[in-house]
C-alpha cells in the first residue's frame, strides 16, 4: 500500500458507467507525481492517506464491481 | 487510476483476436512515455483522461473477455 | 517479492471495514521509498523482510479477505 | 498496454512445464530495457508491437492456463 | 516476464505459512536491484533466467496455493 497526500477533487463529468457516482480524489506521491483514487473513507484535502491497488482496491469499494485500480484505504494519524 | 493525455490514435491491422474491434489510443504521460489503451468512452485527441488498469480494465468495457490491461475511465474537467 | 526495512509502526486510527484490525508496518525500500504493509509474521522494526503483492498478498493473510495489496512473508537471516 | 519493438527470440530449453512449447520473444522498450512476452501474432525481429499484461496475458494466448504474465496483442502499423 | 540473474539463495527461517518450504532465490535486474523469487526450475547462481509475476507466478508452481508473487519460468541459453 502506497503514501498519499490528498492535492484535490477529480472534477469529472463524462465517465465509464463502472466508476458509478464515487467521488474520485487526486492523490500526489512523494516524487510529486499525481493519480486519481476513489475514496470511501472521506479523505479531506492536504492530508496523509494510504492507498491499495489491484482487486483489492475494488473490495475496498462498499460495490466491489467498481472499476476502479487505487482505492484510499485510511487516513495516516501523524504523518510529516 | 493515472492520467493521461490522449495523444494519437493506434493503428493495428494484426491483432489478437481477443481485443475484437475496439479502438485503441496511444495516451501519453507527465514524463513523456506512451502507453495503449482502449476506449470504451470516445476520448478525444488532446484530451486528458484518467485510467484505469487490471481486472478493472476488462470490467471498465462493455466486454469483460477483451484482452486489455488498460483502459480509458472518464474526461477530466478543467485539467491544466 | 521485494525486499524492505521494517520502518515504523503505521498509526491509523480512521480507515476501511475492509482492514480489519490487522497490524500495519511502514516499509523502506533500497531506493528509500515507503510503503505500507500488513504484517502476520510480527516484524519487528529495523529486520530485513520480504513482502508479496496482489492477491498473493491477500493470501498471505489469514483471512483472505483483507484489503491488502502488500504483505510481509517473512524475515530474511543475515542480511547486510 | 505498452510499446515494444521485438529484439530477437529468446532460447530457452530449461523452462516450467506451464509456459508449454509457446514461442518467446525479446522486448525492447523505449528505455532500453527488454522484457520476454509470449507471441501469439508472430511477430518479426524489428516490429513495432504492443501488449498486454496480467490476467489479459493469458487470456491472450489460445490456452488461458499458460504461466505467462506479456503477451503481444498486434503490430503497429506506421510507427517510427 | 523480467530477466534477472540469479544472484544467491534467500535464507529465511521465519515465513509465512504460504511459503511452504519451497526455495527462494535473491535475484538482480540489470539496474542493480534485487528481488527475491521462488524456483521450481532449479536455477544455479550465476545463471541468466526470466521470471513470472501476478496470477501466473501462482500457477507456474506445481502447488497454486503458494503466496509468491514472482517465481522463476526458465533458464535462457547463451545470454550475455
Amino acid at each position: 500500500m502506497e503514501i498519499y497526500k490528498v492535492s484535490q477533487e477529480l472534477v469529472c463529468t463524462r465517465r465509464t458507467p463502472g466508476l458509478g457516482h464515487h467521488s474520485l480524489r487526486v492523490l500526489e506521491a512523494a516524487d510529486g507525481s499525481l493519480s486519481v483514487a476513489t475514496d470511501p473513507v472521506g479523505a479531506p484535502v492536504g492530508k496523509w492517506v494510504f492507498t491499495t491497488i489491484g482487486t483489492a482496491a475494488r473490495f475496498a469499494m462498499s460495490d466491489p464491481t467498481v472499476v476502479t485500480d487505487l482505492t484510499i484505504c485510511g487516513l495516516i494519524d501523524n504523518w510529516e
